[in-house]
């Protein structure tokens, strides 16, 4: 073993072909899928030592850096040598999920039936479907039982669901930031950030040109959705009510206080990186999360998980209260499965599982480890 | 006496002339402006039993019906014979702020100078000049001295306000569900939207028709608000994560929530009674709130109120946390005021102060009456 990461690379591969197509929750069909995915240490001979790492609404695979590529990833102190999610002794994959705009196939792919882009044709997708997605990679790949499934927010929920559909191919989860359904105030979030993207004039019914996409209308969503991932306590910190703001793209209303400035700035950032159709079908597979759809109830879809499950809430998050990490946790353990609370305490809001490194490394280590 | 509310009517008065110009507090002019206002209870001889209630962002002058409107109003259950704003005791006064669209003077009024609207030309309103405003209107109807001001959200903003810029004029205020300065995560909210007005293409930066206006940008906000205004708690028991939603003016994108189609019929129902230019004044009037600016800070700030104060939070309020009220309450306490926290403990969030009149007229009853 080195001290630097090994076997590092980006890939891409088929999930479906017009022979094995992919069928989603709603019935509808791709014969054509590939996830992008990524990869940090080495699979081990006996392929046990693998750990699915999932991310949030807009991540991708770049969860670290690695000799391919040395821009840190969204991950970046939580991978490598020493640290949970251990390079020496794990390897981990990261994929850019179904539905996404990182290499994946996704709403602004070309669909091969009409050489066109799919854009709303493509199909709705619920967290199932992005988690059976990783399945069949997993299958690809030859990897028929994890060590572990690690993931935040959206990447939490699908952890969840993966303990659920496929118990005998987990040994552990950790879902952060999370909860076994999304809750109505969540739906409500996402739908006004999705009404942005639908209302601006160049969304054009998700037909827009690439030149010139609904970028305005993406910007304001990404705008609420930050809100919604920090908290009040950080905003005061770190803004306060001061109006000396350095950002100036977007035209003020009468003056600007440097929060604005700073959602505007994160708006416009998002735009230069994501696309918009697949904000939309990722935030509805968020809106689709409810461990017990289909299966009877929430204590009925818990009752399907046996992995044992670190449940990491964060004190500050507005978005995923932790009161819903603790209420799957509860129930968990109530069902018998070796379950535990964790918390981040920080003041990052949602946002803590992608800031606060050392106190997740910690909160994690021993359970990824042992 | 009788159990039956008197005086009861609908004003307008004019509170700005070319010879008595409305000087903002940012140094814009208005030749003319006028308030309406309705009042409640007979005013004494002695012209001292008034009570000024303030409205929040979309509120108007119709706190509750009477004689001349039998429509119940935003606080119908507050204001009668026996309730906290006893109209058998007291004169309850309820402006439409400057700014507003509900008879009183604002963006959408025409600029007598011009013949036109004055939209965006409207000059910036604060906090304090939404006071000096209802100042003026108290002067002309020949007031010098209140029994109390009371308001909910920018409503109780004001009523601290008026304590810190005439003391000598009141006796008592009840903010309710307030601060002493808006919150960063306010602005945050508040700016969202107003992008979501701002860029609707029928906004037309400010000069749209009136039979076509920016009905989905106000909507949008309005939707936001509503989710600022309500609980996670509430969401859940009220919708939970159903989908037999009754309200499908808005397309669906792929299925609907209940509270999905809640949010849009409350879009909708604001769009038809509400202007977007007022949106973004009173909006940016909320945001300027700040009982410390150009006073030295909040200290300071606080230090020019005298008068008794009740502050009343609201258990599940996300938009304005219980804690700034404690906050302030705390720090008046500590410079001698005579000052009080109680709480509405509801699951209506920040709407609780529109709700929960039971527990309003039992937590304010006596501290207005004594």
């Amino acid at each position: 073993m080195t001290a630097t990461i090994q076997r590092c690379s980006q890939f891409t591969r088929a999930i479906a072909t017009p022979t094995d197509p992919f069928i989603t929750e709603h019935g509808e069909r791709l014969d054509h899928a590939k996830l992008a995915f990524e990869t940090w240490g080495t699979l081990s001979s006996r392929r046990d030592n693998a750990i699915l790492l999932i991310h949030a609404l807009t991540g991708d695979s770049h969860a670290a850096s690695h000799q391919a590529d040395d821009v840190p990833g969204w991950f970046e102190g939580m991978i490598g040598p020493g640290k949970a999610l251990d390079t020496d002794r794990f390897h981990v994959i990261c994929t850019n999920l179904l539905g996404g705009c990182s290499g994946s196939t996704g709403p602004r792919s070309i669909d091969p039936r009409t050489g066109q882009r799919y854009n709303l044709a493509f199909p709705m997708l619920t967290v199932r479907d992005l988690v059976r997605a990783q399945i069949r990679l997993l299958d690809r790949l030859g990897i028929s039982r994890l060590h572990a499934v690690v993931g935040g927010s959206l990447g939490g929920m699908q952890a969840l669901e993966f303990a659920a559909m496929y118990p005998e191919r987990v040994g552990r989860i950790v879902p952060i930031g999370s909860s076994a359904y999304f809750s109505p105030q969540g739906i409500a979030y996402n739908e006004v950030q999705r009404r942005a993207i639908l209302m601006d004039p160049n969304f054009r019914g998700g037909e827009y040109d690439d030149e010139q996409g609904p970028d305005q209308g993406l910007a304001v969503a990404r705008m609420l959705g930050m809100i919604t991932y920090q908290s009040d306590e950080l905003m005061k910190s770190r803004f306060g009510r001061s109006t000396d703001a350095r950002y100036h793209e977007w035209p003020e209303f009468q003056k600007r206080f440097d929060i604005e400035g700073y959602l505007h700035y994160q708006g416009d950032k998002l735009v230069r990186r994501f696309d918009a159709n697949s904000y939309l079908y990722l935030t509805r597979a968020m809106d689709s999360h409810d461990i017990g759809w289909k299966r009877g109830g929430v204590e009925e879809g818990l009752r399907l998980i046996d992995a044992p499950t670190l449940g990491i809430g964060i004190s500050s998050d507005i978005l995923f209260p932790r009161s819903y990490t603790i209420e799957f946790v509860d129930h968990l353990r109530k069902l018998g499965v070796d379950a535990h609370y964790q918390e981040l305490d920080s003041p990052h809001g949602h946002d803590a599982f992608l800031v606060d490194f050392d106190q997740l490394n910690e909160r994690m280590g021993d359970f990824i480890a042992r």
